[in-house]
């Protein structure tokens, strides 16, 4: 905004360059890089005093971590893009809340203490609404404050809509949940149930379910956070990681990096009930490869089954034995009949991933 | 890739799921969510051991700070888009380059020692080849190198050509350069000179310019990091900014954080003789509010001015005095012919940006 001024007729450069700020500020409700202007208004309240000194700004956020070199930092990121992460049908509030739960779960699986996250949005200019973004960041809200995370900056840019989150948390040194420490013998766990985050999909892409289930909903849009759950795995878990891919994806990815093989008892999943009767015929594969879970597969050494079954007897992690890591380079499935399928996703199958 | 094996015609849950699995693997040569396997591959090497316990291929990254508490973590957001970042016709190599470069910035503008990043990328799939990406590797990896700081993680999506950083780093505690402490007195100087990134921008948007200037390219893709000058600022300067918006807008930051006005003599603003000779009608307005250069804007107190001529004069930081802090609510610009120019870009201003 330029004062008012009596110039004449001659444009000298001081003018041109009052006009030019005129004509940035003229061309766009959005800021359209570097500063973080717009969310700052919106997302105020989500920066809180979490050993935050400077969150959004300044150039930069800056950030006390505790405990010094007796803990180590965990820092994750991840892209959800319409259409692709999350239904164009969408509200702002469920978004939010997805993008940070989602996030979370890298966290949850890493044993880790989320402290901070950064938000770096695109966004349609005829979505960017202060309705909307209220919206949104009530979704980011309400899951920082269960997580307590504090968001320490972020950046707006026009675009298709997409949020991009890094998560930063701490972990006391040594004690993270790595996917390498499998070993032939330790027994495999899953939380809660698998195959609801396909199933919710299914029910979100159809409009011929009879009955939408709000638990489904739930589940795609805030799935319950594992985080407590993996801060008590610490010191009993020999690997860790989160159903994000499907559990045979996610296993295969636990048994290349400790070099181990598994097996797998299909009648063991722990599939919800209500899933099992309204989608008898894909809930096993769904259970298996559907993806969207966002539960914890860890594995458990017999020196530490004890201390495992006291922790589930107080309730503190609600857990089902899948399966048994094996010396074997494969994983495979027992069926109920006793048949044994090796599947070959260790070596071979993840490089066709990568392209 | 599942292993051959003999079924019959009878379909159980468990082939479903197998089969299931290879549709996730044929569906795209891109992971399309969660983990980092394309990246991997070509980014292996920007994952050096900087106090790196655990980089790419776990579900987060695990890392060490060090000094413990005598240090405060530093983070630092920027999207780059295609067509508002940079230019369609850009190489892979110089996207790479301007990413990284863009973003140390605000942690040089903060004092801040970079020490780790995080990329999410979104690219197409028509380029996602191997040898794009390579370049693409190459250009973060020099400027990586150059920095210190190491690859720690990331996301790829397939769409619309965009990278978001995120980048980490550390600064004794209580020696962050801030955007809030510049008081009335203080002197203002840039670093550098002021106007190369618009005049870059003209170059490369135009056909028209008879000899390309290469320096102004370099600016463009890599312009020089600043970041030993802002470790030497630490107890020096009262106040920082990187100019990435336009000299006025930052500096207008500053003085809104500070609760301060300032006043810039045009004269003195620092303007490369080439962009003077090239843009004579332009280079003013540019160096005021053109935008990208990079360069670092800081206020020194009187007390400190003794020790910044000794820093300067050793050749440590290059920097011009532009102006000075004053008590005013106001920025104002004094002409050569003594003319005083006020605007009000400080407090209504920017709102408007943020719509």
């Amino acid at each position: 905004m330029v004062s008012p001024r009596a110039v004449g007729p001659l444009r000298l450069p001081i003018d041109r360059a009052v006009d030019s700020a005129l004509d940035r500020v003229a061309q766009s409700e959005l800021p359209s890089r570097g500063e973080f202007a717009l969310i700052e208004r919106h997302f105020k309240n989500l920066t809180d005093q979490n050993g935050v000194q400077l969150g959004i700004g300044d150039d930069a956020a800056l950030l006390s971590a505790t405990g010094g070199s007796d803990n180590q930092l965990v820092v994750a990121t991840d892209s959800l893009l319409q259409d692709v992460h999350f239904p164009a049908a969408a509200t702002a509030y469920d978004i939010g809340r997805r993008a940070l739960c989602v996030n979370l779960s890298d966290l949850a699986a890493m044993g880790a203490t989320p402290r901070w996250f950064t938000l770096a949005l695109s966004v349609p200019a005829e979505l960017a609404s202060d309705e909307w973004l209220e919206q949104l960041s009530a979704g980011l809200g309400g899951v920082a404050d269960r997580a307590g995370c504090a968001l320490v900056g972020g950046d707006t840019t026009r675009g298709p809509l997409a949020l991009t989150l890094t998560l930063i948390g701490e972990v006391p040194a040594g004690q993270a949940l790595r996917r390498d420490g499998a070993q032939s013998g330790d027994r495999i766990y899953v939380t809660g149930t698998l195959g609801d985050g396909a199933a919710a999909l299914e029910m979100l892409s159809s409009e011929a379910l009879a009955s939408p289930d709000a638990r489904l909903f739930e589940h795609f849009y805030a799935p319950k956070l594992r985080l407590e759950e993996g801060i008590r795995l610490r010191n009993i878990a020999s690997a860790c990681i989160d159903v994000s891919d499907g559990l045979l994806a996610d296993l295969a990815h636990i048994c290349r990096a400790s070099g181990v093989g598994a097996q797998i008892r299909l009648s063991e999943l722990p599939i919800d009930q209500r899933v099992r009767r309204d989608f008898a015929l894909q809930c096993t594969d769904w259970a298996l490869s559907g993806g969207d879970d966002y539960q914890l597969c860890f594995t458990v050494p017999e020196s530490r089954i004890a201390d495992f079954h006291r922790l589930a007897a107080t309730g503190a992690i609600d857990a089902t034995e899948i399966g048994t890591i094996t010396h074997s380079d494969r994983m495979s499935l027992v069926a109920e009949c006793g048949r044994v399928e090796s599947i070959d996703q260790l070596s071979g199958g993840y490089n066709h991933f990568a392209g």
